[in-house]
């Protein structure tokens, strides 16, 4: 009997499509033969859509896409700069939309410096960490405004939004990921010095749920002090868990300290199962190299992995890792084009 | 005739007195000879004072700091998780109340790999960036609350408070800083697709001061972009001006890829004059090696050097950070205790 998956795919802008064909070709070539098949729809989303249509997310397309299973994202957002984008907001409107409504509270960025990867660290160790990134509140609200806009007396606020719901589970998925890795470390990190009412609620919640977990090592750094930690020491790392925006500083860091961006992938993952979980990429659209065949697709192939995990496809997910794990192996300072590199993770499939 | 320079000293917890120690003899011998004499006030503030006292910052004491011409700054902060101090905030009552309450708006924390020492990054190239931080708004403002404590239903705020007074004069410091350095560069971070209102602002005013600075070539990054721009090519890098926030994670960063926390300078500069400034290390109170002679004092040396600039004494600072130079070209893997360090610095700055 064949397992039917509904896979929506956001290829997006930039070089999204280009490295969103290499996962879909990783996909068919690791699912070939299996009892598990594909059923896709893609979504035109993204500022390219946006300067055609004037549209970021129509309600009816969020409304099919949240009959899918899982979705797969590539990148959005135009040139910098581009005047006909100005009043738009493809982020906050499009992939922030997404996170917010389909309640992916569970960012999930795993940093792994895998053999013969060259890490812009002079010792770097063994990196071998998860980042779980809180996905639905905090800084990224959205709440704030502009008072007197455009004269000297302006004022701007943003508000960061924590609800003790939002970290609770996102606190819990992290402690759960802990659980189930070798070192069962975690590194909770806030600025609890300075952003002292969220910093109290982390820490209370955190506190409460680590004693569920006695087995779990728990420690605490600030922000700040966590960025000297990851390019000083990133061996110290197993799991991270922490808030909207200090999960996107710390994990571009990652990416780079981790080989690069080129390699780091995500999910945006609704634990509950009530929406399909998002698998993207890092990175952005750099539209400079769109269309060149020069991005690298392995984090898109990565996330295309991580959500073979999350639709219990395990083997096969572990396929495409040990497969990418092989090609880096050997990829030296070799420059391939992006379909060179998904040819390559592909016939490491087949062995 | 002698110019009198009245220093108020805080040396604070942990290696602050050590570090600040050091700092005071590098002064004195700098100085020697030159018509220049300081006349110093010591203030025990910090954890230790907390503790003996309850008291953080009483005002009467602030008035008296007031009074002076400058400030040199150690660290603050007693062990972690010291029960004594759980109810206290030395860092918001003691440090950021001298940043806001003395209009400490530029923060100024330079960033240089000197010759001889190792950088964490495998290929760090050229080092030479300054980071002007924002110091007295943003989201260290300390607004906000919690709604309904300790329950399941808990809501915690922050509200970064951005106000165009304060991001055009501290963006125009940064445009002055960069109009004296030779590439006259200037990067602007902040996350501005995210944090809409306040990255609004922060846009609106860079590009209208850039109007007046047509010399200075500048360019945006968002804050995530830029921690992989620093452990990825960090030479690209002249003058950088964000927020609170951000500076704060930005920096510490800036000080592991520079050489090590234990040489990144600060000033918290009142450039109105109004307030004293204030000269402190960017590292903390490290309690865990406190009285062991085992701190750097580099850093501490630097940003007296720092405060030299500040007044006027350009030779003098000159003098400093050569001496620091030349030490740190010899210095290799030996180990020497604080005091060493600020011996051989003093043995330089007399050749
Ligand atoms: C594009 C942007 C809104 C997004 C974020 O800030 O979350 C990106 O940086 C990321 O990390 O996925
Ligand atoms: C101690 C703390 C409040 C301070 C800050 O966040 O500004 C420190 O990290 C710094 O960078 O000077």
């Amino acid at each position: 009997m064949t397992r039917t998956i509904k896979l929506a795919v956001i290829p997006g802008d930039g070089i999204g499509p280009e490295v969103i064909a290499e996962a879909n070709r990783v996909l068919d070539a690791v699912l070939d033969g299996s009892d598990v098949a594909l059923e896709r729809t893609e979504f035109k989303l993204g500022a390219d859509r946006f300067l055609e249509t004037g549209e970021t997310l129509p309600e009816i397309e969020q409304a099919a896409i949240a009959e899918h299973d899982a979705i797969l994202f590539g990148a959005v957002g135009g040139v910098p700069g581009d005047p006909r984008l100005a009043g738009a907001n493809i982020e906050r409107g499009l992939l922030l939309k997404l996170r917010f409504d389909f309640d992916h509270y569970a960012n999930v960025r795993p940093c792994t410096l895998f053999p013969g990867v060259e890490s812009t660290l002079r010792e770097p160790g063994t990196v071998d960490f998860v980042v779980v990134r809180e996905g639905t509140e905090g800084p990224y609200a959205g709440n704030g405004g502009r008072l007197r806009s455009g004269t000297m007396a302006e004022v701007a606020t943003e508000v960061s939004v924590n609800t003790a719901l939002g970290i609770e589970r996102v606190v819990r998925y992290a402690f759960e990921t802990a659980q189930h890795r070798e070192r069962r470390k975690l590194t909770w990190v806030h600025k609890t010095n300075v952003l002292v009412h969220s910093g109290a609620t982390w820490q209370r919640i955190v506190e409460a749920v680590a004693v569920e977990y006695p087995e779990i090592a728990v420690d605490y750094l600030h922000v700040d002090a966590a960025t000297i930690a990851m390019v000083q020491d990133p061996g110290r790392f197993d799991v991270i868990v922490t808030d909207n925006l200090f999960g996107d500083i710390l994990t571009d860091l990652a990416g780079a300290i981790g080989g690069g961006i080129g390699l780091a992938a995500s999910g945006n993952i609704n634990p509950d199962g009530a929406f399909p979980s998002m698998f993207e990429p890092v990175h952005g659209s750099a539209p400079d190299i769109a269309g060149k065949q020069q991005a690298d697709p392995t984090a898109a192939i990565l996330s295309a992995a991580i959500m073979l995990d999350h639709l219990s496809l395990t083997a096969a997910a572990e396929r495409v890792r040990d497969a990418v794990r092989a090609d880096l192996a050997g990829r030296g300072a070799e420059r391939r084009s992006t379909a060179e590199i998904g040819d390559r993770i592909i016939a490491h499939l087949s062995v």
